[in-house]
């Protein structure tokens, strides 16, 4: 028989699962309370207050989904979107194609606009866009890993609004390290994981919802039952989901507590030790210390003479795209990393695929320590593999951010 | 701010879930290894092994998904189901109702037996609804913790050949507790919880798919690519959702590893170790100890000289279902269980809302000490209320039941 669970000791600097915070671990092995014990009635409300200030918003309706971060994104889209409801995606990267694949399996008609890799749009292609298509919806990643940009959201709430339009973002990859502002920038629904700069294992997708998508998903209910009250504009079908039906979830995690799922009280620890982290680092102090980390890896893997791809000053303070050098084996740069340091980076996908390593500072990862250890290692792996490296150049260059 | 998490001390006889066993919790706080480690892909391919142990098939699609119990429902239903397909669901309880509700959001025709609650099905009744509706899936639930009874399946495989129907189980809250026999029963399709019988937190569902079904979800995605395959029956409607489309999860467990979502390793921990308490103890053993406690429990309540609910012959061995004595408040008691010793029971709904409570022994909690320690505490505040209760006849009769 297998035995005990006993992974090998990994420093995870890639785009993400990240090691853990300990604490968040330990919060985990907490044991069980009934579902509708008074103390888990508790956890859940704290968790919603907790994620409000994650979210910066106001939000009453700011809870978990019990899944993984894909868990929350498919639940806000299945939830907004009727069958030939238009859908309008900025896709600059992988994971804006995910966003229209999920919007096309709820049956919607999605439009997209494109940037090449390493790019993001201006707020005037988006509004162009949004005055063509006329969206119900326009749903967004905030940070996509796949080119580790940072799409600029501040001014999209206005355009969609002023389009009568519902704004969407999946901050999965960025909240918690970059700056982000639910209400103020005007979001609708946005959605998140914990295994990016929150610190934790995947497998809970904190999301929020604006009073505006609230009565969108809330008439659906109500056509359903046969109800129609004044305003409500959804034509009646019904969400196809039972799981993923934010209408009944919110039933669950407000006031009535109406029975939906059996929670995931170990999850829910682990997301609520998560928020309390970085609540208690403050939101502000968290977002500056992933940029610190992360300019640090960037001047770190420029000092060691690599070249960076995308946009620069557009990127995500927790991840870099690392051009492999000329010559250079991928695969087998990052197999001796951790086969020799037990550090793990990332790999590419699509037009970057064989072209960059995607190295992350995130979560309980973006730390001095882990940024100079992999510089370290890494130099040491590419001059075992014949590259022209500059000795000393990547710590050297990093502690000189840090200075 | 909201403090350290730090649940009261609870022993959770109810229905489910219940106190996770020690080891789960402790192998739940490893630290995460990357989603493509080596470690990792072992801990996956070993899970898949595990879990055919505990559901007794030799198919090689067995695995996780990554949610509570209810995902593994919706994944196995949106799945398997196309729009207009007919389903029939043989309906004893309240979880027979879900199967009908999910199976009419993926749009399909659901067709419906009822017995009244407290029985079940003989696999006759089965059969002529089986005939006469003619499904391309029959969905029944095997332990339906709403009115304790175990539907019998060890014909109903057989009966669906029969006549060319699937066969889907949902054995959440009997897996591991009750005798199952995926492949000896022809079982197409089992999902599963951890909170009940396993003895883990919810929040991952494992499942088995038998090639008769694997057949089905994968040809609906050669639809979808466009691919016609000799014998595809789907009439080539793409599955409806991202996160619970089977065919996309079983390329990400296979051999090709295909990405999809970001593992919930830590609950992959869990479920791990859960899977291996039951195999560590044998799962004849691990049913027989189900067997025994719940037995033991049931005594212990007619020896207090409570009533039973429900064909006791056809009971769950890890639930029972209590009938409140006259002019007992049943909420009040269950608060004073709670509040007094710590001791959780459940409550109940639809008809049984008011005339039972609902006592659990499975997982971690079908041991002798929380029978004999729920037993007393539940005469103490009986008679504290009261109510007529034999002195010492509930832990007298479980002791006879151990002797």
């Amino acid at each position: 028989m297998s035995g005990q669970v006993h992974p090998p000791a990994r420093l995870l600097m890639g785009p993400g699962p990240i090691n853990a915070d300990p604490r968040v671990l330990r919060a985990m092995s907490a044991q069980l309370v009934g579902q509708y014990d008074p103390a888990m009635t508790a956890y859940m409300t704290e968790t919603m207050a907790l994620y409000r200030e994650v979210f910066a918003t106001a939000n009453e309706q700011t809870f978990l989904v019990d899944g993984t971060s894909r868990a929350g994104i498919e639940a806000a889209l299945v939830s907004l979107l009727e069958p030939g409801d238009r859908v309008l995606v900025p896709v600059f990267g992988r994971f804006g194609h995910l966003l229209v694949e999920i919007a096309e399996r709820c049956g919607a008609q999605v439009h997209t606009i494109e940037v090449p890799w390493g790019e993001v749009f201006a707020p005037e292609q988006v509004e162009a866009a949004v005055a063509a298509v006329r969206p119900k919806l326009v749903a967004v990643v905030q940070g996509d890993t796949s080119t580790t940009m940072c799409q600029p959201l501040a001014d999209l709430g206005e355009v969609c609004r002023r389009h009568d339009a519902l704004l969407y973002c999946d901050a999965t990859a960025s909240l918690g390290g970059n700056a982000f502002a639910t209400d103020a920038w005007g979001l609708d629904v946005v959605t998140a994981g914990l295994q990016k700069c929150l610190g934790g294992p995947s497998g809970s997708a904190p999301i929020t919802i604006s009073e505006r998508a609230v009565d969108v998903i809330e008439a659906r209910k109500h056509v359903e039952a046969g109800i129609r009250e004044p305003g409500d504009t959804a034509r009646g079908t019904r969400i196809a989901s039972n799981y993923l039906d934010l209408a009944q979830v919110m039933d669950y995690w407000g006031p009535r507590r109406l029975n939906h799922h059996t929670e995931a009280t170990t999850m829910l620890y682990g997301a609520r030790e998560c928020a309390r982290l970085l609540v208690e680092e403050g939101l502000d102090a968290a977002v500056a210390r992933h940029a610190l980390h992360g300019r640090a890896m960037l001047e770190g893997v420029r000092g060691l003479g690599l070249g960076v791809f995308g946009d620069v000053a557009q990127k995500m303070h927790n991840v870099v795209a690392v051009e492999i050098p000329d010559g250079v084996d991928g695969a087998a740069t990052r197999a001796a990393l951790l086969a020799d340091f037990g550090i793990e980076i990332g790999t590419s996908f699509g037009p970057l695929h064989g072209r960059v390593w995607r190295i992350g500072t995130m979560g309980y990862n973006a730390r001095r320590d882990a940024v100079l250890t992999t510089l370290a290692a890494l130099e040491q792996v590419l001059r075992a593999a014949g590259a022209s490296v500059t000795a000393g150049g990547g710590v050297g260059a990093a502690r000189e951010v840090y200075a």
